[in-house]
């Protein structure tokens, strides 16, 4: 098979040292370009980082060059990482360049024609790129996108329960780790001994995004899931992984087993293409009355199992959860990769 | 007025501790006796203590030497802090010996002839008081409870929402603190960089007791809430201060202004009565738009106001918000302080 | 007596709001000026900082309108709780205008004519004044720091045994905690699950200023203490209170108790004075095993008492103790306030 | 070459848990027997540990049924990681029944003629092993112990400098993780924004157990290290990984260069030896400012290198650095591992 070259966009930030993480060793990518801020530009990526990830920085990837938005970029498709406020323009100059571009910005999510992909969920909606690609005249280039990262987790503890008994309502509440604000993103100051109940624009993303992903796309128009979901969420003293308390109102009865089951035994597009990063299962129910724990469960299936438990009735909707969910691997880096990898199974990029 | 002699089961413990410092300096009440294990039992109580509060051990209180459950206690009215394992034969025992009986453990909460009291919320329910002596042929002694927590927080928030504008679901997910679950309560390599999902018999005593504290005495029997309650709890990295994120569905509509108003302007009983540990306002509403947060909100009033915030509307419920409760002070030592303050005023305790 | 008025310099950061809290309601001094950078003056002070404290923001100090550094200030003396990369000329500047300038940034603390002064330890240095005044052309204004916020607490330790049997080796290990490098020092993702080795330049302060502070003033010049220092630092999960593990070699043989009797009996010039900040004892021995603890010893005293304990025998130097300060108080404003107490009294601030 | 049965004594504990994991896939042993208290005797391992791991329970070794110390043990090689309070008898009754103990516990450690093994330091201490089998009358059987988790990251980082320009002082201030003390040693709100001065017994380990490994063996006694060791303990809010803050005094001169090049060059007896547990390199130095730190680089060579930094000039001694050393794989169940491994080589167990 042929090896893919990928760039990655905000290659020194926490999701850019995940990318470079997981690539390294990839069977089919392998890593060309690095770009970040003026600031890294002209430095080897070794000499720049802040890294802050537990395996050494790969010895190749690490001798790389960083180069800033503005240079020409040797590879096949790009990942970018980049914060929103630069990723809009800067990932539609790429692929109206020919680059396939697959991005963990918010900007391009809710765009009419951009698929917003978890591959287990709703791996049909590419089929929105070949209109993507005639509107916006783009050639081999596309924009997908991936979700926010307390999204993906609740998504895809979602889908196996839309499926098998539909569902009208989520109220959701998360705990989410430091590694989603950035490495930066919160003082210490302000979460030792804390929980801050407040997350910029968090609430609207999980709000939005959900009902795309769960929604169909129809013809060429994405038609949003017929659900009302509601979010709180706090940021408390986790370095990796999102803890998120679930109520869901169901369109059908079931029981706790019913549930457990689903979900224990869902398995979708990436695990019958065997994809190189998809868990087996993406859906992992623990053992233990005290579980899932981010501590705990973060890691299973490296990073992009989502670990599920503490289903019970709920006396206001029919039923309650709790999930966990990789923020960094799963919910962005992971999720990125996994995007990438189906869209070449599916041909979309070449 | 008179110097009430107080004794205090399970002194040692985390919220005996609280009850030690919070009776330092009381204008009404005075520590006579402390009880606890008979391991600390003959031994004075300075010496006995692990002391894990920030103030020194009040210094005559220090002195005491310590009883155990078996001796006579010279005091006027007892608070017990005592474990639910041994709470509830003991505390009986005392209130038949003619001693009112303050307790902030789990075993007599809902019983029918305990009032559940938070003074502020439901005062009215000490009139159960006539009946319950006569039914247990207590002479002057009684037994009186304060909720778990995590409901005095919620309730406290909920009951100006009930006044104004009726009230009929609630779906609560908390946040809860270490001192919680007591001095040894959690290991610290269960909670760094971590969330632990779960904690034995809370969400029960949740949905349960704040039926009760909600609802009506109607003559000498409690007519609990009209109202469904679900609860999903969680134990963070924090040392004192529950979080709750908190959706409640009302009977008539409500706008946000509507709801800040009548938290901010909530008083009730023990302000009118200007009972020592009330606070001003039982609930205040911090500015910022991250708060309240419990690094900087739980210490307000003295640890005896639940701050709110993030009030905002639900797309599932009808609206949502944040609260913050010292568990340790508001929701266990302050409250069964207060619940005696207004026993005593009120003439149950002479 | 008369009310001095104070500005406060960098009045929004982590010393400056702790020297606004310190200054509510102190019997001699009364917040006037409130100065910070370009981007909150012109703003009211409540509607800029970013307050972290658990006490609410002095009502009248909330309400006055922050200046920049180029404003005229209308107060009797300043406090500087600015950062070093500006301080220096502003300091230099005030003092010229004849302003007494009481500061806590790290510029002008080694100068040959500017004391460094704990006024448990050296208030004879201020001695110095004189002389600086005359050769920096300074009317009524002067120059005074306060050392470093680890070296304080080591020196009050320090002190009462350097008089007593002479010093001549110390060695200092440091665990900080988070609000010495103030409010956005330290990334939380960078130190929850961690300790950080390395404090840019803080070993360097604590090995020449103990110096500088132990040493005398003979005549118009400062000589060193003949001693020597060796440091090392780290970073910690603590929000306030630096703990330090010092090791000492004496000039002359004592016990382990006389070593806690010259502690615990130290008093000095402030408390002979009875500054309003002045704790009675500086130096505390807490009862305990395991003290003293930042957690349970930083709020000694409202935080201006060092707090020691493990005091034992070295088989490399000859003692060994563990301290704790409350680096934020007195390690920094509680100090800088205390040093203006001192020199009105000695009458440098008229 | 043979596969050997092993037992693992405490095996539901902290450094039990370790070894388990450890020993899945070895190449050499393979687990037989899990040895546990009366509790969690007689059921299986998976439902009676409360596993703390992230990796999952080894599936084979979790069916095991848990036995008790009064069991027959069907094994090659015992395994010690019980509590010290039973661990001496236990082990001297197994070493005599025959089997080779290699115990984790402080027992025997300084015993005359138990080598207290960390095989890149002194490999050639098992040479006493003949003497205490003869003294001893044990067969097939010996006591073999590895020190204490913060002398192992010391002893290491000492063993090149001692060799390369002799040691004449050691101070070290250790900052020690939550694992060290066992999975319910540390209570949460006992360590949350706090440190703690004191782990009993631990200052008096690390003082007498370098002086033996850095020590010689002279025939059949073992002549301490001419050296005087000092230690303060500390106990932080990390989950593994001690960090160290070291001050040597040499008896040769040496520049920081030359330390640090003996240090990074260091290998020995178990990488000659190409042992399954032992790390390419004993001692890392990881380039960065603020490193090493537990966090970051605990986990460098699977847990079992040493890593150090912050290598600088002392004014007190000669020379100050910082090592991070992995407590519970490189500082109990990995060092008991390697100690296996070079016995196993050595003809020791057969």
């Amino acid at each position: 098979m042929k090896r893919f070259g990928v760039a990655i966009l905000g290659a020194t930030g926490a999701v850019g040292q995940r990318l470079v993480q997981l690539l390294d060793g990839h069977p089919w990518f392998r890593v060309t370009e690095l770009v970040a801020s003026e600031r890294s530009a002209g430095r080897r990526y070794r000499d720049t980082v802040s890294w802050r990830l537990t395996t050494s920085i790969p010895s190749q990837t690490g001798e790389l060059v960083v180069k800033d938005l503005s240079s020409h970029l040797d590879c096949d498709l790009v990942f970018s990482a980049l914060d929103g406020q630069v990723a809009g323009d800067a990932e539609s100059s790429l692929a109206s360049a020919g680059l396939p571009v697959i991005s963990n910005a918010r900007n391009h999510r809710l765009d009419d024609d951009v698929p917003l992909l978890i591959p287990e969920v709703n791996w049909e909606h590419t089929a929105i790129l070949a209109g993507q690609r005639a509107r916006r005249q783009f050639s081999s280039g596309l924009l997908a996108t991936n979700p926010n990262c307390s999204v993906i987790g609740l998504a895809l503890a979602l889908k196996p329960l839309q499926d098998a008994f539909g569902l009208s309502e989520v109220s959701v509440v998360t705990m989410q780790a430091l590694s989603g604000a950035g490495i930066a993103g919160v003082a210490a100051l302000a979460i030792v001994d804390n929980v801050i109940p407040f997350i910029a624009d968090e609430e609207a993303k999980i709000e939005s995004e959900s009902l795309k992903i769960l929604g169909r796309l129809q013809g060429d128009r994405f038609v949003p899931a017929d659900l009302r979901v509601s979010a709180q969420c706090n940021r408390v003293a986790v370095l990796d992984g999102h803890t998120e308390s679930v109520s869901v109102r169901l369109r059908t009865a079931a029981s706790a087993d019913q549930i457990r089951q689903v979900m224990a035994g869902f398995t979708s597009e990436p695990q019958r293409l065997q994809l190189p990063s998809a868990p087996l299962r993406p859906l992992l129910l623990p053992d233990g009355l005290d579980r899932p724990q981010p501590q705990l469960d973060r890691d299973r299936a490296k990073g992009m199992a989502v670990s599920v438990g503490q289903v019970r009735p709920s006396s206001v909707m029919d039923w309650k959860f709790t999930l966990v969910v990789h923020n960094a691997i799963r919910g962005a880096a992971g999720a990125a990769l996994l995007n990438a990898e189906l869209l070449v199974v599916q041909g979309y990029i070449t």
